[in-house]
């Protein structure tokens, strides 16, 4: 294994010292680094939370911030933070007007988060991701993943949290916006979590993972290696033919950590082509590695319908770590 | 070599346009593929002019836009762009208050945008970029090579041009922030080039390359591996014993394309803590992968001592692809 890390057990306390004091202008970090938070409320605004497993940057911490996130959780590497977190967390960013989770649908996640709301004693709701098409069960996930489509409902519901939306409000359209939206993803090689010190799972050299999941787990099957042509044409025909609409959508095109901004404007190319074909029009585009899986060299690709509310929700003001514009 | 491409002879066309498709409220393509430009100029501003070899991706393209670049010219990959590139750009965005070159430390590009300053027929500066404090020669480059410095330099002079600064008054800040600013990388793995199907360096499971190029080329040496507070300690002192200065500096840790933002934020927590031994304090910071070497998995540190003049063009707005806040 080769990382940048020092000692294994500190990589996750050791990058957010450094995410914190790189970006401390715009969040601070909760004690014993439960959890990455605004540095400025909004009195009155409902608070927006999420978190999951570590690994994934710059998901969540890198969208909290004006327009987007309060608060994010992060659990170690590919593992669910615990409900203390949250609980802390809801605490730090409540300011009266209730709590709204998002949460990306995997087990451990949806039963901490849960068993949060349930303890916390706040006005809490929760909306569940799971915008992955690739497949309907998986290792850790009854029902489908929760993938890079988790940012386009973080920066919707955020923008319309900005605006004064009350939390029902809010809830309703968090899970609109996941109803819009799907992805599907492409293993070229596999992640290594430090911990375990070796590659996740085994590919060859001249295979790819169709379908993958964010933390490496098996997608569709295993085939020879594509081009991006190809790979484009199966990804946009199993998101289209799930979406089941056409007209103009957000088109994100995302990278897992090992996958160069060259690659990733390639794949743009090719889907946007496939999109064409399916009456689906990119208006709105967001192109870098946003929602990762540590190492892993491949990519996702989300389409997310849009109406005028979505639009607006997304064009609106956003000043994070990872996304800005506007401000 | 596994890389989410078609034909390897249109890994750049198939990227640029998709770039182009992506960021088309920003930029329009030049005929020919031979430039990407702002879409909208601003007559009597100072042209802003650079390009390289494609494969550092978002360096240059992703900074044209509003506050930095007027056009950059990508070469293919790894290569030079040739002096008609840069000709057809500068046609292209000269409003009449002249163009200025920014060209990183590399004979290929030194020579081509020389003849291209000498055929153009208009009043044109050079600014060349050496921050590298890594070798004094290397592969392609007599002196010092240009690395992630010279975003810094695209960024500062950038603002200074959008504010009204002349011709010569941009030279000389350019050359200024040159100065002002060192960097230093570290390879953990080759990068491949798309064209040449291989990794360009062979490399063992422990082996990493102490002040690696962007190109892959060699550094000052080969070494076992480190944690990151030992790479972090070597560079520090490399730039910060260069440098000989004290105070407020930007600090920016730069992907290579291979390494995901877990590890550049360890790495900038570990880097932080170095700087402070040698007196430098990073009141504005910048992570990410922006001055990449493909797939190549690694980092570099860059330092940039600011004064007024240096903070005011860092802090004012810009909207490119790659880099955006106040607007």
């Amino acid at each position: 294994m080769k990382k940048l890390i020092n000692d294994v057990s500190n990589v996750l306390t050791e990058s957010l010292d450094g995410f914190v004091a790189a970006h401390g202008d715009i969040i601070t970090l909760g004690a014993e680094h439960k959890f990455v938070q605004r540095r400025v409320l909004k009195p009155g605004k409902v608070a927006l939370l999420s978190g999951g497993g570590s690994g994934h940057e710059p998901l969540h911490a890198g969208f909290v911030g004006h327009g987007m996130l309060d608060a994010a959780c992060p659990g170690q590497v590919f593992t669910s933070p615990t409900p203390d977190q949250m609980i802390a967390a809801a605490e730090a960013v409540d300011t009266g007007a209730g709590v709204l989770f998002i949460v990306k649908n995997y087990e451990g996640d949806v039963m901490n988060f849960d068993m949060a709301r349930e303890m916390a004693g706040r006005d809490i709701e929760t909306v569940i991701t799971d915008d992955d098409v690739a497949v309907e069960n998986s290792l850790y996930t009854t029902g489908r993943r929760g993938v890079a489509g988790t940012l386009v409902v973080e920066k919707v519901v955020g923008a319309a949290a900005e605006q004064g939306a009350d939390l029902r409000a809010l809830k309703q359209l968090g899970d609109r916006v996941n109803r819009a939206t799907r992805s599907m993803g492409v293993a070229l090689t596999s992640c290594t979590v430090p911990a375990a010190g070796k590659p996740t799972f085994d590919m060859g050299p001249t295979e790819m993972e169709m379908g993958v999941g964010i933390h490496g787990e098996p997608g569709r099957r295993r085939v020879a290696l594509r081009s991006a042509d190809e790979i484009a044409e199966e990804m946009v025909a199993a998101i289209a033919g799930d979406l089941k609409a056409k007209g103009n959508a957000l088109f994100f095109v995302n990278g897992f950590g090992g996958t160069p901004a060259m690659e990733l404007y390639l794949m743009y190319n090719a889907a946007a082509a496939q999109l064409a074909k399916h009456g689906i029009t990119p208006v709105r585009s967001l192109v870098g590695s946003y929602v990762t899986s540590l190492d892993m060299a491949g990519c996702s690709i989300t389409v997310t319908m849009l109406d005028d509310e979505i639009t607006k929700g997304w064009d609106a003001p956003v000043h994070t770590p990872a996304l800005r514009w506007g401000l």
